[in-house]
């Protein structure tokens, strides 16, 4: 029997940052995940569900519970979020209220765009984590899965650590 | 308190192949393991093994013999092990002997050294699943976290699937 | 006997622009040239001069200048320059005045660090365009080269077109 | 006025070498010269002509006339070859005897389907050297432009080099 398939739901951040050269700046882009998957041979099911295009700094309570009522009413048990680093603990917390459902949030402190970045790891551990972990939330990042309610991100060193 | 370092044990395969332009020809070289944990900014505590540097048709009983002594004698409860494909799922019943570790093999069916390869996804995969599965033996490829003794290498297909 | 030194004489541009996850912005970071040229296997002798780190929009009347003076005092015929596009053909206006030397102006519309980048082809056209071109000033990019005077970015486009 | 386009003969050689994890072996895969030229972002007019997929130590006689009856035939002055590096000199040789083209031969140390990669340098200067040169063969590898019958390879090297 085929598993059931993994939901992916983009919300922007570093890990889909694209260079604009006629504006000389940034911008989250067209999200880089199917690319990603197919890269990495992935025969796993899975859909993509690209809900926001933000900065994780500018996502408003009105976003976040717009990717909870996402989230909870997407009809599989194991959701991959990919998500802007500074405030990921936050829509954590706003997540947890969703019951049965093994959601893993990650992202990137490199756009996945970059000839080197972390976005490829960090999505390999969220996909791995969600098939393997009891429901509930949890953070995937610098090579290791957190519980959502212990973790912070340390923004002068760049990295996520346990609290 | 930080967690127990997880130790990657590099036997060779697809993953590490290099291109040698001297002879015209593809073998396994210096393992990218490192490097890609680095581009993946993982501070997880971890330590690499380099214990072969073979194509997976190539080992024999005695060079899985020694992965498993080396595995079992490793100080530490997590471990991964990077492995060429075709007789991965052969190491795993071998290892299905040791008791009170996460073991799970991964490795690409491109290198690593390619622009596009599988290897730092299944990587991501393979280290996140040691850290959140029960003590056994899994095999993590094209997306999906098997049992060790429930996947077998569709080599037609060029994928692992279900058995 | 060993070819003359080529010089490359970098300002900034959007071929080194890295991004910054703590600010959340792109800014140019440290030149990526030497990096591109050793992945290029290069062995015709270079010197690397780091002059300026700025976009070309920001460049001032000065800065121009002290490019025109570096570039002339240079103890080489052959000079690269890799330069933000967008005021490229102003500096190669100012730098005409200088006599004897093949330079070529370079750069990129999308950053060195991004896995898909015209950085590489560009300054490997450079590199071959100051071997083989008489004294003058040069631009390469898109694929073709340029006189300097000759030239000018379309920006709707994001690209270069003879004028 | 649009400039002439340019052609580029592909014949195989380490440049093209894809990996088939079937086979556990490398081969001349798909030529990526127009995928290179995409990313690249070239708006220079050229077409592709896929004539061998060969080893060029494989190379026969009859490939080699083959070659400069290819060559000679197309109907523009400004031609690029991808070739490989062990014979590179030899095709040099015979494509000598035709006049009025500016033909440069090059190739790749390192797949260009590595991440790692001479090939984009590569194919840059002799897409600028082609369109920079007098009538006549060159060959452009390792940072530098060389006369045909002035370059050896040096295989203990592993680089090209004047004689």
């Amino acid at each position: 029997m085929s598993p059931e398939p993994i939901a992916i739901v983009t919300t922007g951040g570093t890990i889909d940052k694209a260079y604009f050269d006629s504006l000389s700046t940034y911008q989250v882009g067209e999200t880089m995940v199917a690319s990603l998957l197919r890269v990495a041979r992935v025969t796993h099911p899975f859909k993509v569900v690209e809900l926001l295009r933000k900065d994780s700094l500018e996502l408003t309570d009105d976003d976040r519970e717009q990717l909870r009522a996402t989230v909870a009413g997407i009809d599989s048990h194991r959701v991959v979020i990919t998500h802007g680093t500074d405030t990921m603990t936050d829509s954590a917390a706003v997540l947890a209220t969703i019951p049965g459902k093994t959601i893993v949030l990650t992202g990137a402190l490199a756009p996945a765009r970059f000839a080197e970045s972390d976005a490829t790891f960090n999505l390999g551990m969220a996909f791995a984590a969600t098939q393997t972990l009891a429901p509930g939330v949890y953070i995937a990042m610098n090579g290791q899965v957190f519980r959502g309610d212990a973790v912070r991100k340390d923004r002068q060193q760049g990295q996520f650590v346990s609290r």
